[in-house]
């Protein structure tokens, strides 16, 4: 195999993503799994030209190709413990989507909404359904080809059902409503998604969920999850 | 948006694929489209560990991340004009596959046909329908996951109907029988895929497939291929 200095591969962003989730807790664990949840993809100045989009918007869904930015470690490890298996399976790295990567990039797919011109940040990209921290750096941006990206046939390891188990969502004391008006329904609905770490069950734990800029903390007993207090950040 | 400077962001290839393709004429311009075409993925030997593939034979279809090096160019276009479109419609980048991207990062999901011990490369994986050059460096691979991958609703742009036109072969001096036994058939397969650049079409031009250590030349007129040379490279 031959080698070439152009092998060590050097990307520079070329947009960033909004999101409602300024760390990664409560942020869905796939991509797909929330559609409703939006997001608004922001070219960089250098990148900001229409003409790149041009014929987008006859796609329904995109890929992203990002960093884990916010999962960032000096020495990769070939195994890791993936939540969804309780955490204590030790599963091969590329056997996983886990963030704590060789490289650590990361791939989703996301519904595109809507190619949207505005004031400030010239064509964006509303997108739902995405897993991504506010603020991660994207790095590729491509159509969701069905002939090619989709395999029926395809099986997998520890496949999942879109949200295996949901939480009922208590709010006695109305606290959700500080939230702005658009807001509330998608704090509902990952809070039903169940943020916690798969592997804690602890019902007089107090949680906090970042999250469109509030701190939302609940308690969990069972199915049923409880809204404490409501703070901005 | 606030950025880092680890948001410029280095890969290094953690593998590298061997394909039956030296350049990248005949490549099928997706992965999927030739499924029966076999590649091997080699690790680098700072990746070469058992352990970092532990449970992916439990998985149909991988993920592979990789460079396109064999089309690095030093400035991106915002448009480029895919051949399928009969290189002449000139779409936006990030509504294109197209090897000239920003960053030139491909993106392809391959079927795993086995996890193999090899006596000098280790651990390695067996792949199936690889649009990849020979010697490509991969960056990532990550399970393929129906749950969150698979979008039977979506729709795009140009969808493409799988092999969309078929060329008849014609070997009638048995030329091809110079290839190694469990290369014909691929080979056939390349061939009947229509290789040639999809904007011409000029029945006495000669074409050359690199494919296999041997340069196959052909001619074709309307739907009819003809193989005229095969010597070895």
């Amino acid at each position: 195999m031959k080698r070439k200095p152009t092998d060590v591969m050097t990307m520079t962003p070329v947009a960033y993503i909004r999101t409602d989730f300024p760390d990664k807790f409560g942020i869905p664990r796939q991509s797909g799994l929330l559609p409703e949840l939006e997001a608004v993809i922001v070219f960089e100045p250098a990148f900001r030209n229409p003409d790149a989009l041009r014929g987008i918007e006859g796609f329904s869904h995109l890929w992203l190709i990002w960093q884990f930015s916010g999962a960032l470690r000096d020495k990769w490890q070939p195994m890791v413990r993936p939540p969804r298996l309780g955490g204590n399976t030790p599963m091969g790295v590329f056997a996983t989507r886990s963030p704590f990567r060789p490289n650590p990039i990361g791939l989703s797919s996301v519904r595109l909404i809507a190619v949207e011109q505005t004031e400030h940040d010239g064509m964006v990209l509303r997108v739902g359904g995405a897993d991504l921290m506010d603020g991660t750096p994207i790095y590729d941006i491509k159509p969701y080809l069905p002939y090619t990206d989709n395999h029926a046939d395809a099986s997998g390891g520890f496949a999942e059902p879109l949200r295996a188990h949901e939480l009922v969502v208590h709010d006695p004391d109305g606290l959700l409503e500080r939230l702005p008006t658009d807001k509330r329904s998608s704090a509902v609905t990952v809070l039903a998604n169940d943020p916690r770490p798969s592997y804690q069950h602890d019902p007089s734990r107090e949680y906090g969920l970042y999250f469109a800029g509030f701190n939302i903390e609940f308690t969990v007993s069972e199915n049923d999850l409880t809204v404490i207090r409501v703070t901005p950040l």
